[in-house]
C-alpha cells in the first residue's frame, strides 16, 4: 500500500518508519523545514529496501496515497484538512490526535462543506511519551500499543478493516470504540492524570524542603507535569467538556477522602477507601486471552471495546477478525 | 558503635545491613519468627567480617547498644516505646516512620511518666518503596536519600550530630528540620499523592475500556495505589489533620484547573496554568551545590533545610558540618 504521513513528530515519525518496515510505500510530510530536514537525513541513512521519502508539500504526498494519516496537533488539523480536500484525494483518511469527538465535527464540516474526506476514520494510538520530536520516533512505538479506531454508524466496515488490517500488522492492539466513548476514556485515564499531575506539583513548588524530601511517589505522581504546557493544554483543553466531568467525578472522590481523614478512626476509613483502587491497580495492566475469532461486525466490535477487549489481526480478506480481552 | 534496629522490614532490615557495612556491631530483632528466621538465614551467608546477629527479643537487642532505631509501622510504636523503656536502654534512640509530631507526642508521654527515652531523636530517610519487607531490603537504600532528622528545642545538639554522623557514613543526606516542618512537608509531597493516585485508579475502575487505554501518565500517576492500603492508610491517617490541610490546598488547586476548563479559551487558559509546574517539574530533582562548612547551631541548620539544604557530613569531632543546598 502507498501511504502519506503529514506531520513528523513522535508518532508521525515512529508511524513513518513503522509502515515502511512493514514494506509500505510511504511520503511524508512536515510544516517545518528543520524536521522535514531532519526526516531526509534519516531516510538517506536507513538500509536499501524500506521505501519512504519526504515531500516538499501536502499535496506531493498524498498523490496517489491509499492512506492519508494527519499525525499533526490538534490545533494544527482544520488547516491540513482543507489542504487535503482541495488536493481531492478520494481515500482513507485517518488521524492520530487525542480527542475524536472535535476531530469528527471537523471533519463533518468539510464533508458538508465540500463532499470530500468521507474516508475518515478518527484514530488515536495510545503510545505517549516524555520525549517529542522526530528525533524521538522509533518503528516499535506501536507494538503492543492500543489503538482506538472510531467505529461511527457512517463508518465503511471494509475501510475500518482495511486500516484494523495495516495498524494490526505493525504490532497494534486496535480497540474499536465510538468517539464519544474514547474521549470519555481517555479523559480519565491521561487529561484528568496530567492535570493532577501539575496539581500536585503546585502543591510543593513554594517549599524547598518538600522538593528537597520528594521521593518515590512525587517522582511518579508528577512526572508527566514536566511536558510541554502548550502541548498538555491543547490536550485537555480540546476536550474541555468531558475532561471537566471527568475531572468533577475526581475531586468527589477526593473529597470523600477529605472526609475520611477527618474521622475519629482516619486509619481505618482510609484503608477501606484505598483497598478497592489497590486490588485494581495491582491487577493492572490486564493479561491477554487467547485470541478468539469474531466476525466483523460493528456492534460486536464495539461490545468488545467496550469489554477492554482489541483486534489481535484481521484477516486478509477481511472477512473474520481475532480478538483478545483482558483477563 | 553499637546500634540495635527493632523491626527487620524494608527500611530496618535495609538499615541492619547498611550500618553493618559500615562497620558497626548491629543487633536485629523483629516480631514476626517467620521475618527473623528470613534475617538470620541472611545473617550467616554474609561475608565474615559484617557484624549482625538477629535476636529473640528487645531487651537481648538493644542491651549495651549506643543506639536504638525503630523501624516498626506507626501503629508498633507505643509497644516498642513501652517495651525499649522497660529495659532502661539510657542512649539515643530514633525511628524511621513516616510521621514525626505523633511519634514525638508518644515518646514525649513516656519521658514524663517514665523518665527515660530522653535521647529520642525523630527520623525519616525517604526511601519507600513498592516492594517491603526482609527479603527487599538493601545495605545501599540511603546512598543519596534525604533522611531527615528532626530538630527540637530540647535536642541535645551532641546527640543529634552523632546521629547525623552515622546517617551521612551510610551516604544519607541528612536534613534538619522540626516535626512539625517534616509532617507539612510529606503531606504535599507523600501523603496527598498516594491518596491522588487511588483515586485516579477508582475514576477508572468499573470502565474496562478505559483500563485499556491507560498509558503512561496512568501508570506512573497511579502507581502508589497499588502498595498495601492498610501501609499508605497509616501513614496518611497519621498525619491526618496535616495531610487534611494539604489535600484542601490541592482541592482549591484542581477546582481552578476545573474553571479553567470551562472558559471560553481553554486551551490558553489551561496553558498559563500549567507552566509554572512545567517549569518548576523540568527542574526537579535540583543539582546539588558544592558542599560549604557551617557551624553546628541548631537556627543554622533549621536554616538550612527549610532551604532545601543537607547536611553532607559531620567532623568526627562533631565541631562541624559540610552542607550542600539545591541549586
Amino acid at each position: 500500500m502507498r501511504a502519506a504521513v503529514i506531520g513528523l513528530g513522535l508518532i508521525g515519525g515512529s508511524l513513518l518508519r513503522a509502515l515502511a518496515g512493514a514494506g509500505h510505500t510511504v511520503l511524508g510530510y512536515d510544516a517545518d523545514p528543520s524536521t522535514r530536514a531532519m526526516a531526509r537525513t534519516a531516510a538517506a541513512k536507513v538500509r536499501t529496501g524500506t521505501r519512504w521519502r519526504v515531500t516538499g508539500s501536502v499535496p506531493d504526498a498524498v498523490e496517489g496515497a491509499d492512506l492519508v494519516a494527519l499525525a499533526v496537533p490538534l490545533p494544527a488539523i482544520p488547516g491540513v484538512l482543507d489542504e487535503l480536500a482541495r488536493t481531492g484525494h478520494p481515500g482513507l483518511v485517518t488521524d492520530v490526535t487525542s480527542v475524536k469527538v472535535p476531530v469528527r465535527a471537523m471533519v463533518a464540516e468539510r464533508i458538508g462543506r465540500l463532499g470530500l474526506l468521507a474516508g475518515y476514520i478518527g484514530g488515536h494510538p495510545m503510545a505517549g511519551r516524555e520525549t517529542s520530536g522526530f528525533d524521538a520516533s522509533d518503528p516499535t512505538l506501536f507494538q503492543g500499543c492500543a489503538w482506538v479506531l472510531c467505529l461511527e454508524p457512517r463508518t465503511d466496515m471494509r475501510d475500518w478493516l482495511a486500516l484494523a488490517h495495516l495498524l494490526t500488522g505493525l504490532g497494534a492492539r486496535v480497540v474499536p470504540a465510538t468517539a464519544e466513548e474514547h474521549d470519555r476514556a481517555v479523559a480519565a485515564v491521561s487529561h484528568v492524570p496530567h492535570l493532577v499531575a501539575a496539581a500536585l506539583v503546585r502543591l510543593a513548588a513554594d517549599d524547598p524542603l518538600a522538593l528537597t524530601l520528594a521521593a518515590g511517589s512525587f517522582r511518579d505522581g508528577t512526572r508527566v507535569a514536566a511536558s510541554q504546557p502548550g502541548l498538555t493544554a491543547a490536550i485537555c483543553g480540546g476536550n474541555a467538556g468531558t475532561a471537566g466531568t471527568a475531572l468533577d467525578a475526581l475531586l468527589d472522590s477526593l473529597g470523600t477522602a477529605r472526609e475520611l481523614l477527618a474521622e475519629p478512626d482516619p486509619i481505618a476509613a482510609l484503608q477501606a477507601w484505598l483497598a478497592p483502587a489497590a486490588r485494581v491497580r495491582s491487577a493492572w495492566p490486564a493479561a491477554a486471552s487467547e485470541p478468539v475469532d469474531l466476525p466483523p461486525e460493528p456492534e460486536v466490535l464495539l461490545r468488545l471495546g467496550r469489554a477492554g477487549g482489541w483486534l489481535v489481526s484481521v484477516a486478509p480478506d477481511l472477512r473474520s477478525v481475532s480478538a483478545a480481552r483482558p483477563i
